[in-house]
């Protein structure tokens, strides 16, 4: 019996993978040049792909770096001299926080408890504040935050930079690119990939942001900051030597999602999440975390485990499903069920089953 | 026909890399929690596997990055106040000395001409360097420095710090780990892997003295400082979710490489060595760039073409071998070979009958 992995990320890998990763190994990917032709045309293909999918409008920059938590560094550092201010309703948010701390500046954030969104129009944002960052989707919570209420503050705002971490909301829930003027998430997530790739996209006003920080003589970091980054994206190149697998099989599977269409993807997940939620509602012994339903994730299902995590959890993977514990200090307290396009209803309906 | 990658990385793929990533796919490795037990006792399984490979002595800590540029960055934060020290002798040494330059520190060099190697005896370090940087194997030339030469200095200062980037040396060089305080490496060179990882590997020494600068409060980064990639280490985890496949495949093949023998890998350069110099040696349309033979590397050979590389390049590849061009300046003017211990000697000597 094969695994389902319904984990949060890494999670079920995209059922295609081991014919991309073979094709690529059978074409030489693996071993070209990352200053050659070949390369080029690899990277151009995989940003090319992911704009139209992720509709991102052309003016937007995509950088292929690490992972997502090397992105909160980089835009800190490239984004803010001294003051951002953060909504901070989880241990990812929270992170974003502690990076900007760890990095010398001072940041402020707004707090609310686990489980809880956000009353946007509520907060004020303090004066000099330079990025505000908000998490998309909460993936230690299952709490999302909808675009509209960032556009809301962002009218307030209009000259403050705005990130947002879409790490598990991508690509099921859209970006206002008039309002985010930075997102980053990892390909571990929605596109059912192994982990080792971030994707940072940002407009020029982040990019002018940098260049003006280190015209003040800021560190800004060295060989991934946005100018080099912007530098080496200029020539279909990235500054160092990059995990050229990687981009080469989200350029695939980005193919992919557009040949299924988006709305479908959407469609799909939306069905998902509605068994999830309509489960958990109907039974006590797994009641949702999040009880706010418009603050309720559709690709991350936090439930809440009355018994302890630990023997649902094992009942489920005796069963080969595979779920995630809670976080931190919801560990046994919490299952997480990630629900992403490769997900399939018919698996959901079984892992509920056992669930019962 | 398929392609024999003779580039220095980049390379030709290791021959079990298809039977490798098949197997993580099949065990669900690339869908696995890195908080959990099988990713950690896979992380224990490579950390313990290179450190036989290397002879890397077990109070240095082996951190996994995303390459061997985000190494140079990590080094200079962790390890540099204000001042470093650097050989230089082409691009990738160069490389480490900007990089300190861009973080804002006060580096100094220590400049040979392209192809030549240094006489440490006669250079004398600045008083306050805090750190010396040392290339073993200078791709974008193919000059090698010897131990024992960066032994003798050490001697002089054994205060100072030490940090040799032995990216495309290793595992064929060996290390003096009595003299050097880290040193870092990416897996596409001598390891026949897809790029994405790199490796770096420190002592106490270097940990101590990054907890100084942050106490100090100087920045010294922040998911991936040397503290917090030690705390992790010590969960046999990364800060961040890592390159999971390219950790599992390091394992396979240094379990491979432990199986044949470094010595035997060592003897198989050395033979594959001496004939491409010997060649280059007896054929003036392909003089060795590097003159001196106490500087030539054995796993990158660079040769002068006169009547220009492209030809050379082209005429190769018609053939079914890739070599690479020359580096920046030298683009036109130099081939470069890769030899790996992917590169089978018959392939070697059917590669120079294209040649001849």
């Amino acid at each position: 019996m094969k695994n389902v992995f319904f984990t949060v990320g890494p999670t079920q890998t995209h059922p295609k993978l081991g014919e991309y990763l073979n094709e690529g190994l059978e074409k030489g990917i693996y071993s070209i040049s990352h200053r050659g032709k070949e390369f080029g045309g690899l990277f151009a293909h995989t940003v090319s792909s992911l704009k139209t999918l992720l509709k991102i409008p052309p003016d937007f920059h995509v950088f292929f770096i690490g992972s997502a938590t090397e992105a909160m560094e980089l835009v800190v550092e490239n984004c803010v001299e001294d003051k951002s201010f953060h909504f901070v309703n989880g241990a990812f948010s929270k992170r974003f926080f502690q990076i900007a701390r760890e990095l010398g500046k001072h940041p402020e954030e707004c707090g609310v408890p686990a489980g809880e969104g956000f009353d946007f129009q509520k907060t004020s944002i303090p004066k000099g504040t330079e990025l505000v960052c908000f998490t998309q989707n909460e993936t230690s919570t299952g709490v999302k935050i909808e675009m509209s209420g960032i556009r809301a503050l962002k009218l307030k705002h209009p000259d403050t930079l705005f990130a947002v971490d879409i790490v598990s909301a991508t690509p099921y829930a859209p970006v206002d690119y008039g309002v985010a003027d930075c997102v980053f998430f990892s390909v571990q997530k929605g596109f059912g990939m192994p982990s080792g790739l971030g994707i940072l996209i940002v407009n020029d006003r982040c990019i002018q942001k940098s260049q003006v920080l280190h015209g003040n003589g800021i560190n800004i970091g060295s060989f991934h900051n946005f100018p080099a980054l912007l530098k080496s994206a200029g020539k279909n190149q990235t500054p160092e030597t990059p995990n050229t697998l990687a981009i080469y099989i989200l350029g695939r599977i980005c193919d992919f999602y557009l040949e299924k269409g988006l709305k479908q993807i959407q469609k799909e997940t939306d069905e998902k999440a509605a068994l999830l939620y309509a489960f958990l509602d109907n039974n006590p012994r797994y009641p949702a975390f999040v009880k706010n339903e418009t603050w309720r994730s559709k690709t991350v299902i936090v439930a809440e485990t009355p018994e302890g995590s630990a023997g649902v959890i094992k009942k489920l993977a005796g069963q080969g499903y595979i779920v995630g514990a809670g976080y931190g200090e919801f560990k046994d307290k919490h299952i997480r069920i990630g629900n992403f396009p490769m997900h399939e209803i018919e698996d959901v309906r079984k892992m509920l089953k056992v669930l019962e």
